[in-house]
């Protein structure tokens, strides 16, 4: 963010799981307003699922390179609202993200170089105890993109010193042969995001077989594409998708929901 | 709005029942862009649901506060588009807004202080009969905020004078003990809010019992809590909202789809 | 776009079937508010039913009047991302188009005149093969904002050489009388769009009739309304809606829904 300066501010990008339905993010956005009257507003997403701090996560970590700079993101996904959780400002190059403490900032953390890491304290007086993004969250992003500096609004702190994603994935029985990975997103489009990043070992392995079969999906064979349109008919695509991981996909057709594929579940892959 | 002036224009904030999906928000805010292109645009939302007047009545009553000034609110939820209704504008503090004479602005005026009350009636020519928002409402917004006076564009009228909320709440049989309330809304998260302002007496009174007994949500206790995190689980939390209103609510679950509460029910209230 | 200009940037407004859910248009708007910095950006529309080409060529037809000058409209339905079919910029008045070369720009082209038609071929290098909008089609709108002619983007082509609307219209029994018009969309209210366009012969001649009866909707009346709040009860009106089309409608209840309309069906009208 540099030297303070009111004249030039920050872009503040917004991600939460408050849809667009209720007033919530017009409130936010008409206190950023108040408070950072030069800052352009930018929506990374209001449709995380409500309280899946993961799919936020994932939403974080994977759109943050595509973000302007300078830039402040306010993400919040708080299931703890009101509770003491405290408030982590993290810096990656010369992008400052604020999010409760609460694993939303653990993806972003684990893939992106760390400049800078503070923990901020509940003020004793805010307007609501529900709605800590408008009262508390929204107005320190503002303020960092005035210029003040992250040191002033909180004390420094290690990323050992924060707290991890829940872990909340369902059991599933361990299996000989393949391999098994969790599904991050459900796209619009019925696309499977899996947490199965491009250019890793485990990813060049499993798409080294010409076939893949996943019990989930049934007997319909999985086969590695490039595009959605080159999936061919009766076949599900493991796409390399646009998100830096793998995607289950059909061509024109809407996988997650023919085969009943659903958020955190756990898929196993094994060579056909 | 003080002078006009045409270099610096008031934001305009929207607040309409269109919903996303369709271009007409699209074309709306087109239509702004061209009429005053010096205006910032922000959205309450869009998600009232379609010719809910009332709820309409809700956002805008629990959102105008958190907007900048100065401001002119475009509020649009209009069944009677077409038809003779006037166009109402209110200015309270340094915010304008502009509504069909329908009621929309009911709650807004009985919670705020008002400057002044003018109605517009509709032109003769008009591109629609049907998307006044784009056609009336929307450049009659934009040419306050480029500076022009409200009284230029309507005649003064008094509060008595204009459209109440439409009375359409379902009939409740009379209860001799406790207290009812209209649910206003349900968020996505299914918090319930309901009717029932924070700091009124109805408020303390009720909230002082440990414990009442609300019979739409069957035997689950309703416990007053001060976030949605404190609410034990088992019970339903009555919250001191962010909107200025107590709401319904359980810990990070749906109370609304539990227990199939609907917008406009009046629940009643007993102490256990 | 008149010289280039970087102080001055046009407008780059969106329409595309991603939804808002996802963060895939909170990515797009990252990237082209990195390469446009000076443009204001503008939601037509994310809603449209996901790979229906036909329903995004009418939202772009019926809202291109209604946007500023200069603007760059970034219209992307593209279920052919990642092969080969090119880009296409399409120039008319002051306003830009780029959408992939699938049809999507057939009915702006029928209803706009047009002065000028570019294609442009994919780069070689993308970042991925399945988000064209982020990496290639909205870089390319971001340049064109900023003042690179067309003519430097692409090869000029001839509005034949383009390719037309997928013909996947169901089929439908011939009638000996009446008219029919398919179903161009389907709005949030019910109101259901045909494809039968105000100040057409065929409109004139199908509103002269005093009644009408449409085989879909049962029994009911269908009878020409200037707005909805003129639509008798029992009665389905003809109205001639905000969009420039004829549209079916109740008054304050869901036309679609009640009788189970569709998008792209056809509905035959007759006179009673």
């Amino acid at each position: 963010m540099g030297t303070p300066d009111v004249q030039i501010s920050a872009t503040i990008a917004l991600l939460t799981d408050f849809g667009l339905a209720d007033p919530y993010v017009g409130q936010l956005k008409g206190r950023l307003i108040r408070e950072a009257p030069q800052s352009a507003l930018l929506d990374i997403s209001h449709g995380v699922v409500p309280h899946q701090i993961e799919q936020g996560a994932f939403f974080l970590d994977v759109s943050i390179a595509h973000l302007p700079q300078p830039c402040v993101v306010l993400a919040v996904v708080d299931p703890g609202v009101g509770t003491q959780r405290g408030a982590l400002i993290a810096r990656s190059e010369d992008r400052l993200v604020v999010a409760p403490d609460n694993g939303l900032l653990a993806l972003f953390l684990k893939h992106h170089p760390l400049q800078g890491l503070w923990r901020a304290s509940p003020p004793k007086e805010l307007q609501s105890a529900t709605f800590h993004a408008r009262d508390w969250f929204g107005p320190l992003a503002a303020s960092l993109a005035r210029g003040k500096s992250a040191a002033a609004c909180g004390e420094p702190c290690a990323p050992e010193q924060i707290r991890p994603l829940p872990q909340n994935r369902p059991e599933h029985a361990p299996h000989t042969t393949g391999a098994s990975w969790p599904v991050l997103h459900i796209d619009r489009f019925g696309n499977t995001i899996l947490g199965l990043r491009q250019g890793s070992s485990a990813a060049a392995e499993l798409t080294a077989a010409p076939q893949l079969r996943c019990p989930a999906c049934g007997d319909t064979p999985v086969i590695p594409a490039q595009t959605y349109a080159a999936i061919p008919p009766g076949t599900i695509g493991l796409v390399p998708g646009s998100q830096g991981y793998y995607e289950l996909a059909l061509n024109q057709d809407v996988l997650a929901q023919r085969f009943g594929l659903r958020l955190g579940q756990v898929l196993h892959f094994e060579p056909l």
